[in-house]
């Protein structure tokens, strides 16, 4: 996933840092002992009693690493994906061919008059052996302090572990034979951490589509507890599209295709100053707006009833906290905190990720690079679209006269939006409520997700994101996801899974 | 050395190109049989004699490299180049103190009117061997097709061949006996490849300094000779700086000290945009003048002597062969080739060495990076001088508002120029012609190398590049020094001492 939720960071990480702002309160509230009565008493019983069994569910995933852009076990992991949704009860499980890697399609029809629609991904980041201090794929358990013994391996919050925790509440619901109170429709892709390029190719085939179409609301599960048990519920998401643009003395025509002596630079001209005048007219000169042609034409300012929610969760949060977090003494503007929040949720960016040109080594070396490369990541905000996006950016560049610079688009999702209104949000608010659980609204999740191709037509059902419990580390080594929490106020990877199991007995009663 | 000579380009080779402009007329002048009657008949055949020692010399040289980047053999090149020095005749030879690596320094006084320096330079560049079709510590014999029989290795032409070629002849001359024509200075470094950080040190050092003060002049040997057997006189060459410009979080006081996920843009400054807006400030906008304040103070013109001396160069370049040797299809502006030598020895540069920043991977990854570097080389022309440089391209960033963004200079020479009518440049033509090499004279090298040291004050005399023989791939993988030459307007390794020993005869004998 392209966010971070607050607890994400430690001294490992090379991201440091969060899109999850929503989540990060200081409330004292304990998280109350969880469906203590009731039908979720038995529940709870017989998920505490495949407790271990859940555990090594995940640990024997973890194990099998599916990386899109490696190529690797891409259909061994979604044959292992269709076999976990069919241990949990899903019937007609499919694995759905796409240009790229497949993805898997499974439903639990109870007859029931409301459906929830699930996503789950089973692929993963890459990953470093080297870098990790408890090898990638051996899921072993390691305490974290402030939180309790967790799982450490690839994957483990991002996303196999709230995954396998939600296939555990299925199986505790089994276990009981209670009848689910909801139906489920589950759709997986393989390509979530390549940025989907074909995911929009499973969700539209016909009998998924279909399926999709009787959702009340998808979500993705997550496990973003900060320290306190907050959460985050969220109302939507920015766009992105991740690209390189490229300077070359090969599409220029002019300067050297490859690299050649820097003390050429006085008569050949150089791609890699190219590169640096074309980035100059994509912002303000702070670095800080787009300046784009066109770029906000489409932009929907935030409304009065999104900023107050921001204004809202502003109080639940530590500025100072944060910015020790990330490292950053001013915010854009010297913004004060609420202003600066509003500005991350409403404002598109340019965002340089990288800059790779000529030598990159210690020292210096006497060469004029034939080539230079800006990574870039443009996130977008409603009504803007990707497509859209990609049309001005290549105009813009064109009228400048950069027409030779490449654009080279590596995936992207459109923005999306989900009303609070939605029997899946409201849904969300009151199982946390139930929980005990204190959840900020957050009007507009900074990072980005595959959810506009839920959010959009045809498929045009609300998604968001629900889930407790804690895990930390996507992306980077040392990923860890919580298994029993010696932090009263989170959820280990049982009352995870009650908070499931609460999700789906709650959609099926609100109004 | 920060040049390459004109055949220095392989496919193998990432640097390809020249600075050796003065080098690549097509004129089918055969190479004679050199030093066929007098002293020198006998020198030839003791050359001759002495050609194994020669080879073995040079090959153990190679088994022994000394890398001041790396802090490698340093010491025990210093000695190694002692012995050398010893061997060949000079006397009180001494190992030089810096405050970075020791120099090395000898003479040979044989009382003789005349005295020439010769400048050496014991240290090598960073070799990957894995990059290498021969290890390039062994010094195998590999055929070079159109040269001949060569020895690869780590310094093989930049510079021990070179080196060892001009041993050779002291070893030829000592070995019939003959009395050298001129006293001889050497004074030789260890840093030349980083720099030459305190070569400074050991040429002013107060016994080296009145040494060097009475020398007509010092060169460097060097083995440039193209497939047609020509070679440059050089005239002067440009200096350099070599730093790296940062911007960072750290320093700027805002963005991120580390990096930070991509979607907080929105909210925190980027270090990156502004390496981008800074750079921007520095050239204009085609990126093919510097624009920093007051840059051309300092700039004096060519003289209509230093342009007519490029104009009578150009007729004997290819420029069609270069633009395909450089991969390059236009000169900056369209200039005619003439203009564009001219521009070449006339301008200035600021060019982008590397470009850092970020992920710079494969693909993307959304990071706001809390840090920014790019690699840039300044050429300057007389009167520019390197403290002069720094300081106004300090000032310039400052007064743009830039004052955070560090400036770390890692090396540098200042320009350098000796008078066309020097006895040195004068006697370097005509060896030239008394060997039947065509010599083009030019005006201003463009690359840049230690040669201030000498011209300028208090050492103040001329300096320049001598040599016949054939080498390439400085700096790069599988770099090679002529041994057997099979073309017979080139110089193998036997006709080279020769050429050496000739110069020496002809300093002393003109007018």
């Amino acid at each position: 996933m392209d966010f971070h939720a607050t607890e994400g960071w430690n001294r490992r990480e090379l991201i440091r840092g969060t899109a999850m702002l929503g989540a990060g309160a200081m409330l004292m509230r304990p998280l109350p002992t969880l469906a203590a009565d009731g039908p979720m008493a038995e529940i709870r019983k017989a998920a505490e009693a495949g407790k271990e069994a859940s555990v090594q569910r995940l640990r024997e995933w973890i194990a099998l690493p599916s990386i899109a852009a490696e190529n690797r076990n891409m259909p061994e992991g979604a044959a292992y994906m269709a076999e976990l949704a069919k241990d949990a009860g899903f019937t007609n499980v499919e694995i759905v061919p796409t240009d790229g890697q497949p993805g898997v399609f499974g439903t639990i029809d109870v007859g029931a008059p409301r459906t929830l629609g699930i996503y789950f991904m089973y692929d993963v980041k890459q990953f470093d052996p080297a870098e990790w201090t408890s090898p990638p794929l051996e899921g072993k358990l390691v305490d974290k302090p402030g939180f309790g013994l967790s799982m450490v391996g690839r994957g483990a919050v991002n996303q196999k572990g709230p995954e396998a925790t939600f296939l555990a509440a299925l199986h505790a619901i089994r276990a009981v034979k209670a009848k689910l109170p909801v139906n489920i429709v589950l759709v997986c892709e393989g390509e979530e951490e390549i940025g989907s390029p074909h995911f929009r190719q499973i969700a539209t085939r016909p009998n998924i589509l279909a399926a999709l179409r009787k959702c009340d609301g998808i979500f993705i599960p997550a496990s973003w507890q900060d320290r306190n048990g907050n959460v985050a519920v969220n109302l939507g998401s920015k766009g992105v599209i991740e690209l390189e643009l490229v300077a070359s003395g090969e599409k220029w025509g002019r300067g050297p295709k490859g690299d050649i002596h820097s003390s050429l630079k006085a008569m050949v001209d150089s791609p890699a100053w190219r590169l640096v005048a074309a980035l100059n007219t994509l912002v303000t000169p702070d670095g800080n707006t787009p300046a784009i042609e066109g770029w906000f034409e489409n932009v929907r300012p935030l409304t009065d009833r999104e900023k107050s929610l921001i204004r809202e969760a502003a109080k639940h949060l530590d500025e100072a906290q944060q910015k020790q977090m990330l490292g950053v003494q001013h915010w854009i503007d010297d913004l004060p905190y609420e202003d600066a929040l509003i500005r991350l949720a409403q404002e598109p960016t340019v965002n340089i990720e990288g800059l790779v040109a000529g030598y990159t080594g210690p020292g210096g070396k006497t060469i004029l690079p034939g080539r230079a490369v800006a990574k870039l990541d443009l996130r977008l905000v409603p009504d803007q679209t990707r497509a859209e996006a990609e049309k001005k950016l290549r105009a813009h560049l064109d009228k400048h006269g950069f027409s030779d610079v490449e654009m080279n688009v590596s995936g992207g999702y459109d923005p999306t939006e989900t009303d609070e209104n939605s029997r899946l949000i409201r849904a969300e608010l009151a199982t946390y409520k139930r929980l005990g659980v204190q959840a900020n609204i957050n009007a507009r999740l900074a990072g980005s997700w595959p959810g506009a191709t839920f959010t959009a037509p045809p498929v045009s059902i609300p998604a968001g994101h629900f889930g407790i419990g804690h895990g930390s580390g996507a992306h980077a080594p040392d990923e860890y996801y919580l298994i029993d929490s010696t932090n009263p106020k989170v959820a280990g990877i049982v009352d995870a899974a009650i908070g499931y199991a609460e999700f789906l007995y709650t959609l099926a009663a609100i109004r």
